[in-house]
């Protein structure tokens, strides 16, 4: 089984061949440029790899309702010329093998359910914490809230002001006061006019971000109570915030639910992703699953 | 094909006997007293009809782990004699047919899904904003963010407080700024002093209760992107609500993600339940759906 996985990022696109354990066996990226140079490189890339199939974790937003004309195709992205762009057809077109799409955050999510923080977990909550937010629920191997409308925007979830924060409205350009506006790493630069990595663990803003982070938390515990949280991105690269995370969702929940998950094992509920490029990883695992399915192997 | 359903509620519990089209064709209700005398009511009610299927919809927090050996136990509940109660296993065994069991909104948003306001929608998200505020999720006929630890607790997300609130921390005895402990009707009961019934649409309190159920059905959109929000319980029956909702959903959103669906459609986004005893109904609903997946049918 060779399998095929494309992460299409904002700045990058990583190409990569894997074997069915979906380890990656070869990798290359090429800049996101203008979408025909770029996918140009990417259908050559992979045409002279011939994977047996293509799996894609992309930015997005994309349409993922499976019965769209326009299935697979990027939306309203900021980027002009990638607009309604159709990369899984152009990509499943160049190389007729079977392919299949879901947002990049999907495949972090896949991939740590599947082998990495989450393994074993019946469900898990990935989300990435940083220029942006995103996040996406896996549960039984599927990225389950993908059955509505449109894929999650958790980074747009309005939560509570922070009483400490000196820009609490936040700084998002669509919404006062959510997730993302509030908690991202980008926000952070412009709240304290700093790149976040300059600021020491005892600075304020971390108190803040933690505050905002519990709440998302607090959030996904009461709607979705998934086994797992796993918290991933730029921002989480400063390990002392999973501590303080913890411990203020414990707060928040005060012991309303009786989830033992929670409430006994907070360490292994709240956890830092074993991958660092889950995002490739989960790319391989989409096109391991639509190439067993097409087998009928599953 | 005799159906069975239960409505287990904090004060009654509704036992029906319906149809193949989950028409009620006889019901009685029992107030809820003690476990052991008014589960003998509800077992000889039933006994005397004999369905082929009984179906639960019930008051919880309800153990919904298929795979625990206290599935369809009660949990946590305020009444100390329901506590741990094996509601689903008790009538099993008594009645010797199919039976299965959801909580309350679960059952309720499966007959707007299947039958009332929702029908044709692929998701259905339904709320229900009375005494307290619960919800649940269908897809596909399956309410699904029953895959994790635990059933959705809808009224306990948090969500920002409305500037014009004279109490934003709210009411509820766990949570500061959760949804119940901001808008259920009896925070609004504490908060005015008075039964929320007597407050006149003028009153400032419907705009702070629109303001709330909005961000809750902002968050709705950006988690979970139903096809269709249905909104029910006493609060909703101030039927000029909902187009304040509408209003102030469309405000928030900001046209941030492209949802034809919410931001051309609003009127027939968010909607009052066909059901008045949509509970009931559901249980019936659930009833059919475990006989058919026994016979095979499915």
């Amino acid at each position: 089984m060779k399998l095929g996985g494309l992460e299409a990022g904002g700045t990058k696109m990583i190409c990569a061949i894997g074997n069915e354990k979906c380890e990656i066996l070869e990798q290359q990226s090429f800049p996101t440029g203008d979408p025909e140079e770029t996918m140009g490189l990417i259908k050559e890339w992979f045409l002279e790899r011939r994977p047996d199939a293509l799996g894609i974790a992309s930015f997005g937003p994309l349409n993922l309702d499976r019965t769209s004309p326009t299935y697979g195709n990027i939306t309203t992205t900021p980027k002009p010329k990638w607009k309604n762009y159709p990369l899984l057809s152009d990509l499943q077109n160049a190389l007729g093998v079977p392919a299949t799409i879901d947002v990049d955050v999907g495949g972090a999510a896949i991939a740590e359910w599947e082998a990495g923080a989450a393994k074993g977990s019946k469900s898990c909550l990935y989300v990435t914490v940083g220029t942006g937010i995103g996040g996406a629920l896996v549960a039984n191997g599927e990225n389950i809230l993908t059955h509505g409308m449109h894929h999650p925007e958790f980074g747009h979830m309005l939560i509570p002001a922070s009483e400490k924060d000196p820009a609490p409205n936040g700084f998002c350009p669509y919404h006062k006061g959510c997730l993302e506006g509030l908690a991202s790493g980008k926000s952070m630069a412009l709240r304290w006019n700093t790149d976040p990595a300059t600021l020491l663990p005892d600075h304020i803003a971390w108190e803040i971000e933690s505050d905002y982070l519990a709440a998302m938390c607090h959030n996904a515990v009461v709607c979705f109570s998934p086994e797992k949280i796993v918290l991933g991105g730029g921002v989480m690269k400063n390990a002392f915030l999973y501590d303080m995370v913890r411990k203020k969702l414990l707060e928040r929940l005060g012991g309303y639910l009786a989830l033992p998950k929670v409430t006994e094992h907070i360490e292994e509920y709240i956890v830092p992703p074993v991958f660092s490029d889950s995002g490739t990883v989960g790319a391989l695992m989409l096109a391991k699953k639509i190439l067993t399915t097409e087998r009928g192997e599953n």
